[in-house]
C-alpha cells in the first residue's frame, strides 16, 4: 500500500469527528423519554449517519479506496476500509459506555490499521505494525501490551453474551469458561481493547461479521496478542473468534475449542 | 433524622474527594505490568483505603453517626452510613468503567440518601425523597426517571453475571430472562443507575450484601422505580433483589420469580 502513514494520520482526524458525531446521538438518549422501540430507531439512524459521514471523508481524501460498512455494504478494493459505526449496539441502547466506533484498513487480505473510539469516556485505541496505543482524552497516548498468562486457570475470560453461541459452540465455550479464573460478559469491542492493554487474557465469541473484527486485529497483534478463528485461521472474515494475550495460552485454548 | 440536608451536602463533597482517590488506583492499573494476582492485591488496598478515608470524613463531621462498610464492618446507629468503596470489583479488575463507589445513609431502617460515583467517566448519580439526579462531569445535574414498560416482552433485563444464582434461583431468573426482550450482563451498580435513568427495565440479582444495595434504594425509588427482595420485602438487607422501572412490571415479575 502506498501512503499508509498518510492514511494513518487521516483516520486519527476522521475518528475524532465521527466520535463527536456519534456521541451527540448517544447523549440524546436522555431527551427521548425513551421507549425501547424509540431507542432502536434512533440507534439505526445514528449507525447510518456515522457511516455516511465516514464514507464522505474517505471519498474526498482517498477516492480510489473502498469502504465496507455495516449499514451500506460495499465492495472490493486493494485499500479497503471496514467500518462498524456503532459496535456494541445493546450497550449503546442501554446507555452503557461499552460500545465503540471501529475502523479498520485492509491492504488486500492484510489488516494494517485498526482504530476503536469510545467518545463518551474519551478513549481511543489503535494498532498497526508500529505497535498499539491507548489515549484517554487529551492525555498523551501510551503504548499498550498484552500480559503474560500461560495457565488457563489464571486467565480472565470475556465475551459479549453467553447466548451468542449455538449449542455446539456453547459446549466448547463452557469448557474453556469453567477452566478459566473468572468470566465477564457485556463488553463487545471494549473487551478486545482491554485484552490488548493487558487486563483480560481471553475473548471468545461467535457469529461475528467482518466489520466487527477487522479493526481489532491490528490492535491485538500490535500489542503482542493473537487473534484467529477457533480453528486457527485468519480472523478477517469474522465468525468464531478467539483472542488471547499470550500466544501459549492461545494454542492451548484452540485445542480445547476443537475437541 | 436531624440535619438531613446537611448530610446530603456533605456527602456530595465527600464523594468527589473519594472519587479522585479511587480513580488514582484505577488509573494505576496501567503501571503495574499487571498480573491477575497483582491486580487483586491492589484492588484490596484501594477498597480499604477508600473506606478508611470515608470513615475519617464522617467521624470528623458527624461523630455520632455510624458507618457500615464492606471492608471494616461496623455497627448500629440511628444515622448509619453504608459504604461499598468499590462496587463491581471484577469490572474494576479488568479495567472496565462499570464500577462505582456506593454511599447510602439509613435513618433507622429507612434508606434516605443514596449516592453512586463513577470517577473514570465523571458520573455521579444520587437519590432521595427529593427525586433522583445524574450529573456528568461539570455539566448541570439532570433529573432522572424510570420509563414505563408494562409488558415483560418489551423489557430490557440486566444482571451482573448468570453465575451469581444458585440452581433454584437460576431457574426462576431464566424464566424471566427468556420472556424479556433481551438481557445484558456485566454492569454491577451501573445497571441500577441506568434503570433509574429509564434505559433498562429490570435488574435481577442474588447474593447481594447490604453495602451493595442500600445506596441504590433511594436512587431507584426517587426515580419512580421499585426495588425489593424477590418475595417483595425490603431490599435493605440485600440477598435476592429485583429492581423495576415500572411498578406494574415489578408486580408481574415478583409473581414469576415466586412460582
Amino acid at each position: 500500500m502506498t501512503d499508509l502513514a498518510l492514511r494513518f494520520a487521516a483516520v486519527q482526524t476522521i475518528v475524532r469527528d465521527l466520535g463527536r458525531f456519534a456521541l451527540a446521538y448517544f447523549n440524546d438518549r436522555d431527551k427521548l423519554g425513551i421507549t425501547m422501540k424509540g431507542a432502536q430507531d434512533w440507534l439505526t439512524v445514528a449507525d447510518g449517519a456515522v457511516e455516511t459521514r465516514f464514507r464522505a471523508a474517505i471519498a474526498e481524501l482517498f477516492p480510489y479506496d473502498g469502504v465496507l460498512g455495516e449499514e451500506q455494504g460495499g465492495g472490493a478494493a486493494e485499500n479497503l476500509w471496514v467500518i462498524d459505526p456503532i459496535d456494541g449496539t445493546k450497550g449503546f441502547l442501554v446507555g452503557s459506555p461499552m460500545w465503540g466506533t471501529l475502523i479498520g484498513l485492509r491492504d488486500g487480505d492484510h489488516p494494517v490499521i485498526g482504530m476503536m473510539n469510545q467518545p463518551f469516556t474519551g478513549e481511543r485505541i489503535w494498532g498497526s505494525a508500529n505497535g498499539s496505543f491507548w489515549r484517554v482524552g487529551e492525555k498523551p497516548a501510551r503504548r499498550i501490551r498484552t500480559r503474560a498468562c500461560t495457565s488457563l486457570s489464571d486467565a480472565v475470560l470475556a465475551s459479549t453474551h453467553p447466548d451468542m453461541f449455538g449449542a455446539e459452540e456453547a459446549a466448547a465455550f463452557t469448557r474453556v469458561r469453567q477452566a478459566a479464573k473468572f468470566s465477564r460478559y457485556g463488553g463487545d469491542c471494549y473487551f478486545y481493547a482491554l485484552l490488548a492493554a493487558g487486563h483480560i487474557d481471553l475473548v471468545i465469541e461467535a457469529g461475528l461479521k467482518p466489520h466487527d473484527i477487522v479493526a481489532l486485529i491490528p490492535i491485538i497483534e500490535g500489542a503482542g496478542g493473537c487473534i484467529t478463528t477457533w480453528s486457527g485461521g485468519p480472523a478477517i472474515g469474522g465468525g468464531r473468534i478467539v483472542a488471547s494475550g499470550d500466544p501459549a495460552l492461545h494454542r492451548h485454548v484452540l485445542r480445547m475449542l476443537a475437541t
